[in-house]
């Protein structure tokens, strides 16, 4: 399969089969394999590279609750809502001091950034945003199905996450497991929140056109992730042309 | 003031004057002085009109959720989204057999009707759906400062309330306080929801024109609650028209 070519399904797949197809998806596009990702794991990143990564991922972290009400606002099923509304709560907590929205915040801060700064959203880069704001709009627009089936990148966290936190407090001496209590979190609340959303397509996705939706929801949502690794990488590695008005390492960037 | 006249803001209210100018708009329009509630409290309706009430009532039930769920995917606030998220939780409940649309179906079962006919949505009269589903989308849509606005008529919920539990109870021989279990939730729900709606509106609106936006979004609202009623009483009291597909009072509606 060429680096291109994506899977069309001509007929319907038993759920198993359906299952296969998107973990082979992830496989070839999940966000673990970009390079800057392997930057990251590897300890070659400078902590002014390292900054860059978790100030413009608060972005992607700020978007999720509302990504996740706008599927709930478009479902009059209590039983999904009831499901899925746990989701919000991972991410903003009962109060101001928990969830993953926060914890994320003290991954910035352990790594020099000041929060403040962080949550005013300048400094992010535009491709950013754009990533996450098209994945924003994709999950109200599209249908149901897709855009739970948009949430399948899940699958495949917990062991990034793992790799990812193994790596970084092996790498960088000024990370340590305080400022990782995000990933902690996300390791018991991804794999339970993915297998609802691959039970919730193998039951609903019926037709094989359906089936295509749910496989190209996720090969959308890989595109999401990759995007703003790319736009990091193309930020702050190589060739490292640094967007007007982003962030810069090093300098207060008032 | 005459019946069409609104209230159009020339200058700045203080937060004092903004509270009195809403509830000067509740005194003229919220939906409790409307005919067929006057009849629905004073015992003045059959059994059959008080299903058609119950029974497309639960649309609006229904929708809320997803209302509240579009608000919340507009907001980047955790704050905003962790007091908001309360009222999904409210009408969803922790599990099936909770919650406010589940007690809102205790009443319509109560009131002699299949639960599955309910929940089809069959039967719901055309101009309830188009009354609610305009709540739904013009929260999606307006400002923020707008749909949290249009909450407002939970200002004059609890009143209304009270009244129509006792009127209930006093004038209609099958109805006993289990089925209306509802309402006994709302009381304490409708001035939490209500008081933190205001209090956010008295402090973001900080211009005439969002003052103004502010009691527009209530005089939207209730409109949506008027027409609802208008609806039910041109199918099922005068003229009695049942438009087609409707629910028809007294028949087994297959």
């Amino acid at each position: 399969m060429s680096n291109d070519s994506r899977t069309q399904i001509t007929r319907l797949l038993s759920p198993a089969e359906l299952e296969a197809a998107l973990r082979d998806i992830g496989a070839q596009r999940y966000h673990n394999r970009h390079p800057f990702h392997q930057l990251l794991h590897a300890g070659k990143l400078s902590k002014g590279q390292l900054q860059a990564w978790a100030l413009n991922r608060f972005y992607y972290q700020s978007r999720i609750p509302m990504k996740d009400a706008g599927l709930m606002s478009r479902t009059s099923d209590p039983d999904l809502r009831r499901e899925w509304i746990r989701r919000i709560s991972d991410h903003d907590g009962a109060g101001p001091d928990t969830g993953g929205i926060e914890r994320w915040l003290r991954l910035t801060s352990g790594l020099g950034l000041d929060t403040e700064y962080v949550m005013s959203e300048t400094g992010i880069l535009a491709a950013t945003k754009f990533a996450v704001d098209a994945y924003v709009r994709y999950v109200r627009e599209q249908s149901l199905l897709q855009a739970v089936a948009s949430s399948l990148t899940e699958l495949f966290a917990a062991t990034l996450i793992q790799e990812r936190v193994a790596a970084m407090l092996a790498n960088y001496a000024y990370v340590d497991k305080k400022i990782l209590s995000y990933f902690d979190a996300r390791l018991t609340q991804a794999p339970q929140d993915s297998s609802f959303a691959l039970a919730y397509c193998q039951k609903h996705a019926v037709t094989v056109a359906q089936q295509q939706d749910v496989l190209d929801a996720l090969y959308f949502k890989c595109d999401v992730l990759w995007a703003q690794l790319d736009a990091l990488h193309g930020a702050y590695v190589s060739p490292g042309h640094v967007p007007p008005g982003a962030f810069i390492p090093g300098t207060d960037n008032k």
